[in-house]
C-alpha cells in the first residue's frame, strides 16, 4: 500500500501546503481521501494520472476537504475517464454532489456512484476492506480505515526442502485445502502461514473521542489531523479539532506502528517543529506530513 | 493600474500554470477577472491579501474560470472580510452563485452583491469605468474593459512661471472652472491639459469576432486568450477559442499598444515559443503571460 500526501494544510493553504488530499494506492484501487481545492493540480505536479482513481472518500463537507471535487471531476471528464468513480461520504453527500454538478457548466460526462455511509464496513473486495467511524466534527464527519485482508501465503521454502517446486498446482493450499503432489499429501496447515494485511487509518477533522482510538486500533500507519499545538487546546475544543498531543495520545492508546500528522494550521507555517515536538514526546514514532511525501506501508 | 497574472492555463493546469485569474489593482479598486481553481493559494504564494478584493468579473461559467470562487469566498469569510464583494458575470451568474454557496458547509458569512450583465458599461466611479462586450463562447460569455477616466490635470509648471504656487485653491481648474488668484483671472482652458486614462482590455474565451476588436480598441494593454497555435485552427473554431495568430490580428486591428497572451493549452507546456512566435509575426509587441507576472500600465 502506498500513501501520497497531495495536500496537508488546514482551512487556509500556505506557500508549501495545499488543502487536504491523501491518495492511497493498493493493487487495482486508487483511493483519494478528501479532495481540497487544487488537488487536480497537485496530481499534475506529482506526475500522477488522476484517471487511475477508483474511489473518493470524503471525511466531511467543510470546504477545505471537498472544493477540489468539481475541478477533478471536470478534468476526468475531459480526459475520457471510463470507469465509474465511487464517491463515499457522510449524510448530505448526495445533495452536495448534486449541487457541485450544477455550480458551473460541466463539459462532458463521467459515471459516478455516490453512497452516503455511516459507521461500519462499507466496501469489501477480494483483498481490501473499507471501514468508516463516526467522529466528532460538526454534524457528520467520518474517519476511515483502509485495510488489506489477511492472506494465507504458501511457505515455498519449506516445500522446496521436501523437493516440491512452486507453481499453479499449489494454489489450493492458499484456500486451506490439502493437495497431493507426486502421491504425497501436503497439508495446508503445515505449509502455509497467515500474512497479516496492512492497516491504514485516516482520522481527519475531529475532537478527541474514543471513536478515533477505535479507528486507529493497531494500525500500521495512522494519519491524523493535528491542527493545533496544546497552547491552543481551547480553540481545538471549540472548533472540534485535535492538538498534536491528542493525536499522539490516540496513536499510543491505539498501539499504532507509526503516526503522521497532517492538516496543520497556517499559524505554524514558520514553526512547524512545535507540532512535531509535542507529539513526539508522547509518541516518538511520529512524522509531520509534507505535500508530495510518499510512504510505503 | 497594475495587472498581476495569478493563473494562465487553459482547462487543465500544468506544473507552472494554474487556472485563469487576473488581478487588476487601481487606486481603491482591486478587481479579479475570473477565478479558476486554486486562485486563493496563488494569492497566498504572491503575498497578496485577498481581503483587499472589491470586485470579481466572470467571463463565463466554464469550470476553469470559476472553480476558485467557493474557496476564495470561504477564505474571505474566515478572514473577516468586511466589504461587500461585487460579483459581475453573464446571464446565469446568480443561479450558479447560489449553487456554489450550497455545495459545501460554508462557515461564516460575507456580503456579496451579484449582478448579471450584458454588453455595455456596468460600473462607473469617479475614476474608473467597467464595460462588458459579448463574445462568442458558449451561450453567455463576456470580454471586459477596465478603463481609467480621462482627467483634467493642472499645468503646475505653467502656473509657476507666472508666480502662482500649487495648492488646494487651484482645485476648481480641474473641473474646468476659471479662478481668481491675487486679483488675476486664471482660465482653466489655458492652464490645464487632458491626461488620457489607461485602458485595459481582457478578452477571455471566444471565437474570433468583431466584438473582440471593439473591446480591444486602442487599449494600452490587451490580455487575450490564446489557447492554440494555428496548427489547431479547426479545433479552435470547434471549441470557440482563439489561436495566437487571431489574438495578434485582434491586437493589430484594434491598434493596441501591447498584447499579452494567456489561457495556454497544456499541449504547449514544452514548446510555448510556438504560441509566442506566431503572434509576434503579426503583432511584434506581444508577450506570453506567466503565473505571477506583473505589468504596470
Amino acid at each position: 500500500m502506498e500513501v501520497i500526501f497531495l495536500g496537508t494544510s488546514q482551512a487556509v493553504p500556505t506557500k508549501t501546503r495545499n488543502h487536504t488530499a491523501i491518495l492511497v494506492k493498493h493493487e487495482d484501487e486508487s483511493i483519494l481521501v478528501d479532495c481540497g481545492e487544487g488537488t487536480q493540480r497537485q496530481f499534475r505536479i506529482a506526475d500522477i494520472n488522476p484517471c487511475k482513481l477508483t474511489k473518493i472518500l470524503i471525511s466531511h463537507w467543510h470546504g477545505d476537504h471537498v472544493l477540489g471535487i468539481p475541478g477533478l471531476l471536470q478534468t476526468l471528464a475531459l480526459n475520457n475517464y471510463s470507469k465509474t468513480l465511487e464517491i463515499y461520504g457522510p449524510k448530505g453527500t448526495k445533495q452536495y454532489l448534486q449541487n457541485i454538478l450544477n455550480m458551473f457548466i460541466f463539459v462532458g460526462k463521467i459515471n459516478i456512484n455516490v453512497k452516503e455511509i455511516d459507521s461500519g464496513k462499507f466496501f469489501e473486495s477480494r483483498n481490501l476492506e473499507l471501514i468508516a467511524f463516526k467522529v466528532r466534527h460538526g454534524r457528520h464527519a467520518l474517519a476511515y480505515v483502509i485495510k488489506e485482508k489477511d492472506k494465507i501465503n504458501i511457505d515455498i521454502n519449506k516445500l522446496k526442502k521436501i523437493g516440491i517446486r512452486p507453481g499453479i498446482h499449489l494454489k489450493p493450499l492458499k484456500e486451506g485445502k490439502n493437495i497431493k503432489v507426486n502421491g504425497r499429501t501436503i497439508k495446508a496447515k503445515d505449509f502455509t502461514f497467515m500474512k497479516k494485511g496492512k492497516k491504514l487509518s485516516v482520522v481527519m477533522d475531529t475532537a478527541y473521542c474514543d471513536s478515533c482510538i477505535d479507528a486507529a486500533k493497531n494500525a500500521d500507519l495512522l494519519i491524523s489531523e493535528s491542527t493545533y499545538a496544546s497552547e491552543l487546546k481551547d480553540k481545538a475544543e471549540d472548533y472540534e479539532h485535535l492538538t498534536a498531543g491528542e493525536a499522539a495520545k490516540i496513536a499510543k492508546k491505539a498501539n499504532v506502528k507509526q503516526l503522521v500528522l497532517t492538516h496543520i494550521s497556517q499559524r505554524y507555517e514558520k514553526k512547524e517543529n512545535v507540532i512535531l515536538k509535542e507529539a513526539k514526546k508522547i509518541f516518538p514514532k511520529t512524522e509531520l506530513a509534507k505535500d508530495f511525501m510518499r510512504i510505503e506501508i
